[in-house]
Formats: C-alpha cells, sequence, structure tokens
C-alpha cells in the first residue's frame, strides 16, 4: 500500500490530523492505520471528552479555540454539551494563579474569574471542607467549555477524511518501521511500516497518532516521545438531585474541576450522573514497561471509594448525607492519559519524515 | 537508616550532588545509595567523559562554567586535560546557527568561531568529502573544553563527600518507595526507600540521580522524568600519525565533533589512540523495556565498521589510505546516554519531595 502520508492510531487526534492534512491538501494522498477494528476504541473512547479553551499558553489556547469553532459548527453531530468549565483552586494556588488567571480571562473568549460570594453561588460546595481537602480560593469558568461524543466526534472525521478521497485501514496493527539504512550511510528516512498481518505501507511521511502508546513505534527509531502511558478512571455515579452539586445553579452545571488532586466532575443531567476522575500526581504510577500488556485497564472502585468519595463527600456535605451508605456506582471504566510531563500540553513534534502528536 | 536526605545512584551527578548539598548545608545528613559494588561503574563510567562549556541555554553554560573552574582546581586529581573542542557543523546547519554562534562566542568564555581556511588549518579534515558526508562550513572552538577521568572525578567527589560526614552505601539497589497514603487522603510525599537486600532508609527527600534508568523509580510513583536510555558505544583505534587527524594543528588535537551524525573524537595521544562515537537519531533504539535487561549493552564492531570507519575515511582521506585494510580496534565499550528528548540537555525536576536530576 502506498501514499504520501500514513497516518497511525485511528482516535481523535489522528482522525483530525488525516482530515485537517486531506482538506488542506486534497492533492496528497493519506491513508490511516488503526489497530482494533472499530475506530476510537481505545484511549480516546475510553476518556471524559470534555473540551476546554482554557491554557496558559498561547498555543494551546489557539488550538482549542479554533477546535471549539468547528465543534459547535457540528454540533449537532457530535453530541455537544455547552456545560461550560469551573475550574477551582485551593487559596494557596489562587495566591500564587491569580494574575496568571486575571490574563488568561482578558485574552481567551467568554472567560470569568469567580471569587469569593461569587464563586459560593456558583455550587453547592462547601465553604470549609472537613479534613485535608483545601477550601476553593477562586475559579476561572470558561463558558466556551463542554462535553461532545468522542466517538461520534470520530465518526464525523472518519466520514469526511473518506469523502475527501482518504483511505482508512482497522485491524492494521502497526509494528514497525523500515529505515533507508543501505550502502554504509546512515539512515535518515522512514520507508516503510509493517503491520501485524503482514500488509507493507510504504508512505513519504508517518504521522505516528498512537495515544500514549506511541513511545512503542518510536523507541526502536531512537526518538523519545516525551509521553508516557498513565492510568485515567472514570466513575459514573447517581446524583438524583443535581442540586447538591450545583446548588441553585448560578453557572449552570458546569464541568468542575475541585481544589484536590484535579478530581473533575462532569454532569450528564439527562441520566442524572455526574462523572468522576482525578488527576493525582505522585503514586499512580506510569504504566511501564511500554506495551499491550496494560492496553486494557480496569476501573478500581476501591480507588473510587478510597479517595474519590471521601473527597466529594467534604466538597459537597448535603451529597454526603443523601447517600448516607455512599454514592451509587453505575458504571466505570479507564483508560490512559497521553501524559506528557514537561507541560502536559499537546505535543507535535519531528524527526525526519517522521511527525508524532498527543492530545 | 534515616538521613535527611537520600541520593540514588553514585554516578558523578549523583556524588556531585551530595558533595554540593553536603558542602553548602553542612548541617543536613545526607546518605548516598549505590546499586552496584563500586562508584561510577556504570554510565558515567562508560561515557567519553568529555566536558564542555558550548550551550546556547544560559543556565546550561553557567553550570559547565562553574563545573570547568571546580574541575580545574583540582586538575591533577582528576587527569583533566584541555584538549579543547571543535564542534563542527554543515554548510547547511552553519547558515541556521552561525547568529547564534556568533552569540554563543559573544557570551562564553574563551570561545571563538572557525570558518574557511580558519577551519581548514586546524584540522586535517577534506574540504569536499566524498559519498552523503556533508562538508562543514564552519566551527565552534572552546578552549576550556576537554577530557577528565570520569572514575577520579567521581573518587574526588565521594572522598570529600565522606569527609564532610556523608555517607555511602554501596550495593544497595533501591527498588521501590514507600507514600504515606494512609488515612483517606491521596500521598504527598515518598516516606521511605527499600534496597533489594531489604534495608530501609527513611528520609525527608530524595534525590533520583540513577541516570537513564531513573524512570524504572520514578514511573511506579507517576512521575515521567522525559529521560530515556540510548545506548552508547565507544571505539578506541589506533593512529600512530595524529597529523592524519589534525593536520598541522593549528588547534592542537582537540576533541571533535564531525558535521556527520554528531560522531564525536577523542584524542588519546599519550596512548596514539582516538576514540569514535556517534549520536546517530534515527534508527539507534531507545532501550525499552525499562529495567536492568539493557543494563550492560556490548559495543558491536560491526557497527564500527559499517557507519563510523566509512565517515572516518571520507572526511579523513589520508587516515584512510594509512589504514587500507581498516582501522584497527584496541579498545570498545558501551554505556547509555541520559536521553532527554525536549532538549537534551540537563534535567533537574521536582514533584513534591522528589527531586530528579540527570546530566
Amino acid at each position: 500500500m502506498t501514499s504520501d502520508v500514513l497516518v497511525i492510531g485511528g482516535g481523535v487526534v489522528g482522525l483530525a490530523s488525516a482530515y485537517h492534512l486531506k482538506r488542506l491538501s486534497p492533492g496528497l494522498s493519506v491513508t490511516l492505520a488503526e489497530k482494533g477494528a472499530r475506530l476510537c476504541s481505545v484511549n480516546s473512547g475510553r476518556s471524559a471528552a470534555l473540551y476546554r479553551n482554557l491554557f496558559l499558553s498561547k498555543t494551546s489556547r489557539d488550538l482549542a479555540e479554533s477546535s471549539i469553532i468547528h465543534y459547535r459548527s457540528i454540533a449537532g453531530a457530535i453530541a455537544l454539551k455547552g456545560l461550560g468549565y469551573l475550574w477551582t483552586f485551593s487559596r494557596d494556588e489562587w495566591t500564587l494563579l491569580r494574575t496568571e488567571a486575571v490574563r488568561l480571562a482578558s485574552l481567551a473568549q467568554e472567560v470569568e474569574l469567580l471569587e469569593g460570594e461569587a464563586l459560593s453561588a456558583a455550587t453547592a460546595m462547601a465553604r470549609e471542607p472537613k479534613g485535608p481537602y483545601p477550601a476553593a480560593g477562586g475559579a476561572i469558568a470558561g463558558r466556551l467549555c463542554g462535553a461532545l461524543s468522542a466517538q461520534a466526534l470520530a465518526a464525523w472525521y472518519a466520514e469526511r477524511f473518506s469523502e475527501l478521497g482518504g483511505l482508512i485501514v482497522t485491524g492494521a496493527d502497526i509494528t514497525g518501521f523500515d529505515l533507508d539504512n543501505e550502502g554504509g550511510s546512515l539512515p535518515t528516512r522512514v520507508v516503510g511500516a509493517k503491520d501485524a498481518r503482514g500488509e507493507y505501507y510504504e508512505a513519504g511521511r508517518y504521522l505516528v497518532a498512537g495515544g500514549c502508546w506511541s513511545q512503542d513505534l518510536l523507541g526502536p527509531l531512537g526518538i523519545a516521545s516525551a509521553v508516557y502511558p498513565k492510568k485515567r478512571q472514570l466513575f459514573g455515579f447517581s446524583v438524583a438531585r443535581p442540586d447538591l452539586l450545583y446548588g441553585q445553579a448560578s453557572y449552570g452545571t458546569p464541568a468542575l474541576i475541585l481544589p484536590y488532586a484535579g478530581i473533575y466532575l462532569k454532569p450528564v443531567p439527562e441520566r442524572y450522573l455526574a462523572v468522576a476522575g482525578m488527576a493525582d500526581e505522585l503514586g499512580r504510577g506510569i504504566d511501564l514497561p511500554y506495551g499491550p500488556a496494560a492496553a486494557r485497564p480496569r476501573a478500581e472502585e476501591e480507588y473510587f471509594r478510597a479517595y474519590i468519595e471521601p473527597a466529594l463527600g467534604a466538597y459537597f456535605p448535603s451529597l454526603a448525607a443523601a447517600y448516607p451508605r455512599g454514592l451509587e456506582l453505575k458504571q466505570a471504566w479507564a483508560g490512559h492519559y497521553d501524559y506528557h510531563w514537561p507541560d502536559k500540553n499537546p505535543v507535535l513534534e519531528r524527526a525526519h519524515n517522521v511527525v508524532w502528536v498527543a492530545g
């Protein structure tokens, strides 16, 4: 199989890259190889599918805002919900961040700061949570942020990419690259890729969008992505009365990040659910060694009970009172973050004719 | 075993950190744990032991220049050789880099630029090498740079560190950390470390200086170092006539980086040897999965013959003519780089009470 560009990975990043490549350069032949039987079945499909424009870096903000314009233009097709986003910070963090937050609010679109009474009015969060949980000192609110269906977004990209003449191959698990290392000089380019079925793919450029597993492909080339697989767990629990979380909801029912360990809440009001996950940094290992062994991680209810539920109880005492025997879990799933230590922001890098990209 | 700081790793970085900690804060109790039976027996000891002050980042330059002042003050003890350093660039690279190089020459100490006739006069390099090897368009020369004995430097640090009251434990292969994750809240600090013999180390802070293997320890904590193990091979070969490499040696016999694949030459004039290695980026894999399996890599003569020797022949045609049957290898060894993709410069980062540092 021969093309100008081979895109490896059929999650949101790979599909969006493939679509925009064809859109901007219709003359390029582009093939996308997805290892699974279906698109968007791995980490994109197991994410919380939240999106935001709250970034301190201008590049990330520009990328996010242009994506949001695009999402809004196809809102119906991708189940877009403009929930808004309320990102709270502890008093200590707020002391450090407030100047940056003011700058961010002045630069990004539809962003405001909430402090004091305004923050209390926006949610039912306790002003002085009991236990080791820091109180919120302030929040950055983004009305442009929200949630969507990652699967529907992937399907949209796949369809348009195909309409533009792009080729999608599923069940194509790329296992390695060939280099042009003949004739005494060192290799300077990748000339082909093989999949597990023995199919061969030749291309002028290779775009690796394998998410946190990209290093499996890049490592043998001598390329370090600085992206690591970090387990992500999500738990959906009953909230028959959303006001227990969101009070009188002066700010609606936004996605909410608590000031403790990056616990985030995604409301799913039509099903009376909230989905919680967390981004704790110490003690939740990176899944080494790399490889498929850890590709289907398990959500651990004991993790929810030990760490997330007590924190939710401290921040939302009325919720804890309404569920004295514990929150009722309705669903739980796990995947991996593309964890980029240096800045936790999107990655786009190139070496020779190989590009890698992660969200 | 209890101390204020536990330093993990007895290579040059760990020993230098431990020594400077005790020097600057004599009141701190500092323990250094080295997994091997001897200090500096892993990657520090298998390096080319070159040092330089040629960095575009001010931080790296400041670090390097203060190290060099220190090295010069103990020159006899560490077999310091002020060879100088000649870092050549291809014509294409020089077009891009010249402005930066001029700035660097004006900022760093004892740095000059060599171009045209001056560059030709400095070495016996061909002006137009045959084959795929780019000609040099210019060079950055650093007279402060040179070589030393890594083992002697490590021994110097170890001795002074011990004199200052620091404790060194060899055969202490730290296998994991304990976290304070009790009582329903997430861990916020490391409280202890275990070694393979079952010894336990408690400390207030932990400094991980395990070189490219640091990720083995940091991964389970959820910390991504962005440092990867990349194989490094060094080959010592006969040069009975150094003028074949260095011509009339207007610049002496400096360490020399060729404009092709980062091949570097370290002269060892007293033994009529040159040591060559290279830093090719494509096709020489990162040694995944992490772990001790790859801890003792083999130097591959076939790699020298296939890639390094032909390049040396192209850049130094008189050398190739003097050894028509091939260069005579006298020694070959291999180790690993601490390969930090984002900038290839030293790393110093912190998460909670864990610091990691790599050279």
